[in-house]
């Protein structure tokens, strides 16, 4: 069965939840593990309605250090500790984090049953790996805004090419060696003939990818961040013609998250983090797909599978 | 119109949230204005359903520093920030609570543009007045749980009894001073004749009660906050059977929460705090009403309006 990646959008509003939109957070979901990207408050909840386990959170990915992004990870960790994980977990973030939990009551390192592992982002980084899995990794880069604040790029890696099973009969594959052998790139001989790897492997197949690119203004780094992804979610807290606001308080209009999609390259391009001040999001969504046509905006608690690029 | 004061349960789980229930908090709401009791994680979402105006809060009566009684306070406090409150806000809590603002972002005293006004409970205080309105007053009491903890009751202050419209009319009584003095208690005279008070104002009205008791163990402070009250919430985490479980954590259980009530000689009982391990709660409705038969589950968004006593 092929490997299924999810992301699932817990949260669309910026700064002042409303009746219908939570605060910023973002699951993604692969093979039983769950990568969490921000965490306002009300994550825990969100995390309940969407039907994805707490203890299946192996990190979590802060943007920066405002309310919206960051309150739901108290309540979260606490009830992964009256839950009884064990499992470290790890959390990157703008650095301070530390200091910002051993005051909070009940979230002292000591008093939770499992370790933390920090991931410390300083103003002044270019470009970091911050978490490196087997099968993909996540990195970081600096975005614009009004305080320091990091987006993140979620990328399987590559894998070996398909070995073409009745090609592989046909030469006398056997062992589980022979198959081993010609996926990772070496000559396999049997019988007296030499079988090279590319006689019998397909294409490597690249890894899907995902960028979070919330809060800026619109940046290289996003760009950079976005590069070609399957699936890229930026904010657009206002429509173009509140440009000038934009810029004032380090947010995206619809249209400069558009432009940022077309010019990474990106195969779709979801808007999140709205203004309270817009009950209606299409006038957002038309004036990006302007601009970018694979362009909607983000729906919470519903559940988007990455596709590999055709 | 009568004055109405109604309390609306916003959360009655016990540490960890379910898909039904919200982290404790109650809202007390009395002539536009708005107190509230505990604030757990995602109390303002709560505040939204219940349609209650955050602009209204006048004060907050915080009981213990376990998260899922304190951590929907940030998210709170920074969204009347973001809409522009600049009314002092009193927030009662065990003491300590600016040291933990002071390093939350956003949070810092400088950065709302409200004052906080803290009066902090520090363990040992027997009795104290915490808040004091024209019309009512808050008082506190420490209860028994694991960490320091606070109960609350609120008291509406007695108000001078009716005159007697028609009476008044018949002894002539025609300008506002002679209806003030006698419900000031001073006689009046008209035309040679002089009228006592009590010839013509009815007995004093006593005010509404509420009281607000958890976390704890079933206590003495918990039970003389309830003295007489028209309304008890109660923590209720558990069932009579846990009895030895409750204990050990500093919770009481539904049959302890009504003999308080019981012995307090409270009008009605609401059961709250609930464990997240019953999905039915009418097993500890049973038990409480053994007991206390005036006893329900606080109903999340339900209006309870206090009703004086007869």
């Amino acid at each position: 069965m092929p490997i299924s990646t999810e992301v699932i959008p817990l949260g669309t509003a910026s700064a002042i939840p409303t009746r219908d939109r939570n605060l910023s957070a973002t699951a993604l979901r692969r093979e039983g593990e769950m990568l969490l990207f921000d965490c306002g408050e009300g994550t825990q909840f969100q995390l309940l309605r969407a039907g994805l386990k707490r203890s299946r959170l192996d990190a979590l990915f802060l943007t920066h250090f405002h309310g919206d992004h960051l309150y739901g990870l108290f309540g979260l960790l606490t009830t992964m500790a009256l839950l009884g994980r064990e499992d470290a977990l790890t959390i990157v973030a703008p650095e301070g984090l530390p200091d910002i939990l051993d005051v909070i009551p009940g979230l002292q390192a000591h008093q939770l049953p499992y370790p933390l592992r920090h991931v410390g982002l300083a103003p002044g980084f270019g470009h970091a790996v911050v978490f490196d899995a087997p099968a993909y990794y996540v990195a970081a880069r600096p975005l614009e805004h009004r305080v320091f604040a990091a987006g993140y790029r979620f990328q399987e890696k590559v894998r070996p090419g398909k070995v073409d099973g009745e090609k592989a009969q046909a030469l006398g594959f056997a062992e589980n060696w022979h198959f081993e052998a010609v996926k990772n790139g070496k000559p396999v001989t049997i019988g007296g003939r030499t079988v090279q790897p590319e006689d019998i492997v397909g294409p490597d197949r690249p890894g899907v990818s995902f960028a979070y690119v919330l809060d800026t203004m619109p940046c290289t780094a996003g760009r950079r961040l976005a590069e070609g992804v399957d699936l890229l979610i930026h904010e657009a807290t206002f429509t173009e013609d509140e440009a000038q606001r934009a810029e004032e308080v380090g947010h995206s209009t619809a249209r400069q998250a558009a432009t940022i999609a077309k010019q990474a390259g990106a195969q779709h391009l979801l808007l999140t983090h709205f203004s309270a001040r817009y009950a209606d999001l299409q006038p957002l969504v038309d004036e990006a797909r302007a601009v970018f046509p694979n362009t909607a905006a983000a729906e919470e608690l519903r559940t988007y599978v990455l596709t590999p690029p055709a």
